[in-house]
């Protein structure tokens, strides 16, 4: 290992930080074996290294003072696990500034001030590189700057985050309630504490906005990117759609439509054949449609420590080999020198629909509900009602799944219907995704 | 489009030449804008044109002088998809002793002569790549030199023949017989004329040798690889496997043992809910279980020109750009720089068996059974003995499953179970495939 040391920093001493530390130490014989790069791990910035100490890191490692890993000359790279937008920006500013290369897993940065960030990277002559950010361990990223390249992408429909993948598995498989299978899995520290980001869709919105932007080679706008959680999904629906043949996944879907892009996050039903309805627990999977290669799929953990760690190991790798500095500076598909997507509006998705309304049992009912939607051009495929369990019930749910519509011409039809005195509440109304037609 | 052209020739003009050809002619404007790359296709040789006329590729690129496309400066790669092993193994030594890159979907030529190409491509300061070798568009290369290498990789599971899988999945989910099956996808274009590659398991075990190679870092020994194809399954073992909760599908499996590497090429039971038993039809899918990252899949059309050119094309826009040359010559995962793998001997694979015997229907039978079993330390996980179906019938199956053992022990049992006065013909014996267990 005589060979000059590519020397590597990690800042942000959590349970991703702490991984690929512990990875860095553990296989710097293997690696430098395997790649012929001499990665060595220099300094873990931290306030705190409790982490970092209770995985048996060595002290030599740990340094408070993130200048001086800037002012190091040896050190070629950052990794970035800061997390959050706020330091964790700063710390990828001077890393670029001072000429070294950027390794994040954080997606909330860059979906949200990649803008900043890329032709940073770009002036420095150095990369920026973030397949950690989506999709965990899987080497998604890759497959969509590298293995794909040849491919104008037709769609893309991602399970991109495992905590609202769990849920839903188990609401799915056991029937259980949203709450009562959050409640458990804040318990075995499956879900955070606060929830919000994970089941409110946001973290797959920003995960969707970066696979869609390099999907596409167009800059996708986060703040446009429609976003539904399963925070408020009903298990009754879940049930009804089981039993029309249909898993619901919360999946971040990107669709090239022959005007745009259609975006969205939001629980939707998949067919139980589609290879993503079996993707269950803590697991993440992207389903990706080639012009070329038509429908390919990539699956594994969307999350925790060891799972990332892979995905931040082969970034470091790649930056020391230059092969991500070549796709970087040589692909136009990056965000800073791609033009703006035309992202369509929400009324815009054409899609299949599940609807469920709580209607009054009684004659003429049904035949309202129809009317409605054939005024809008909504075209029905299925009905289920059942016989009320309760002899004495009044209200009775009626689920309908439709042909293709606009989503526009459904949320009308939804309002009217609403309306009806003989229908209660709100009607509910989720996706349904077929398998993407392959265009090859 | 002033940049200098990076010209690419075209060796072998059947169903994947002329799908990689139409592709660089049909996108070169559109591969231009997203890679950079002036990437044109200047040649295409062969002997006979006729389906690069049906497919409407210009009259102007047809050549039939090889030696004028050696001799051409301004090409720097040379795809060869001619296919078999002898013309095309001398295109592609010429082509790196020429100095430019060579591209190959060629797993035969690899598995059997890979140990001559990949020490010539690097004399010659060219890269040697070959995505579309293994899992057509599939970019499982590629996820074991980049995405996933950080990870020891502990085992590898692989569909990767279409054809197989199709055949199989029709037995599977319909009951139909092998030679019912193969005949229809003959006459479908599903299955080759001769078919014999394919379901004797060999070009699987090609491409396991490939991917071996590369999971472990260590040359695989193409010859050590224990082969057996799908053309002496029993429908009904896959009826009786079915009703235990298992998929048949032909897999390479390569495992990684205290030892040395376990590799093996077989029909196999797999759990119904592995993410591996719901891969159907012509696709192709593979399981890698890492060290850092657990369990990942990648699935997709494993053969076919579009698919399979996606693979092709992937591997030009990395020569041209340069990332195909950095890993071939940095990594040490190549067969020509890395050293021969211990792969186990047949005897030592250690697994669970699914076992048929057909025996006579009267007392003390099973016992018999059993005591042999037990004399090997064979252990019985589950006993499937139907009521015959016709009473009169003498002979019935009796169904085992069992736990881990080595095959070595399996096969002696069997030897002196087929030796029972009471069974009869040969026991029929089927890998079960659990879960890997992931080490992460």
């Amino acid at each position: 290992m005589e060979k000059q040391k590519f020397g590597v920093a990690v800042i942000g001493c959590g349970t991703v930080g702490t991984a690929v530390a512990s990875a860095l130490v553990r296989d710097e014989g293997y690696l430098f074996e395997k790649t012929g790069v001499p990665l060595t791990l220099t300094s873990i910035v931290d306030i705190d290294f409790s982490r970092a100490r209770a995985a048996g890191l060595p002290e030599a490692l740990f340094e408070k003072d993130f200048q001086k890993v800037l002012d190091d000359k040896s050190i070629k790279l950052i990794v970035e696990l800061v997390g959050g937008t706020g330091f964790a920006k700063d710390v990828i500013k001077k890393t670029l500034a001072a000429g070294k290369h950027a390794v994040t897993a954080n997606k909330a940065l860059l979906a949200h001030h990649g803008g900043e960030l890329y032709p940073l990277a770009r002036k420095n002559g150095v990369a920026l590189a973030f397949e950690a950010s989506c999709g965990g361990g899987i080497p998604i990223i890759r497959a969509l700057y590298d293995g794909l390249i040849a491919n104008r992408i037709d769609a893309l429909f991602g399970i991109l985050n495992g905590t609202c993948n769990y849920i839903l598995t188990e609401m799915t498989q056991k029937g259980r309630s949203y709450q009562d299978v959050l409640a458990q899995a804040q318990r075995d520290g499956l879900a955070e504490a606060d929830p919000t980001l994970d089941v409110s869709g946001m973290d797959t919105a920003h995960k969707l906005a970066i696979l869609g932007s390099l999907a596409y080679g167009r800059r996708v706008d986060l703040e446009k990117i429609p976003v539904e959680g399963i925070d408020t999904l009903d298990s009754a629906d879940v049930a009804f759609g089981r039993e029309l043949g249909y898993t619901v996944k919360l999946l971040g879907v990107a669709v090239r439509m022959e005007n745009g892009i259609s975006l969205r996050v939001r629980p939707t039903f998949i067919a139980q054949d589609h290879p993503l309805a079996w993707v269950s627990g803590p697991f993440n999977a992207v389903s990706v449609y080639g012009s070329v290669v038509g429908h390919t799929m990539y699956y594994g953990r969307g999350a925790g420590g060891s799972a990332t760690s892979s995905a931040v190991v082969a970034d470091i790798v790649s930056c020391a080999l230059g092969t991500a500095d070549a796709v970087f500076r040589n692909l136009k598909i990056w965000p800073d020198v791609s033009e703006a997507a035309v992202q369509l509006p929400i009324q815009d998705i054409v899609s299949r629909y599940y609807l469920r309304l709580m209607v009054e049992d009684k004659p003429g009912v049904f035949a309202a509900l129809a009317a409605i939607l054939g005024k809008y051009s909504i075209s029905i495929s299925s009905v289920l009602q059942k016989e009320p369990q309760d002899e004495s019930a009044s209200i009775v749910p009626v689920v309908i799944t439709t042909h293709r519509a606009k989503e526009g011409d459904v949320a009308k039809a939804l309002e009217e219907i609403d309306r009806l005195e003989t229908t209660r509440g709100t009607g509910v109304c989720i996706n349904i995704l077929d398998e993407h037609e392959e265009t090859i």
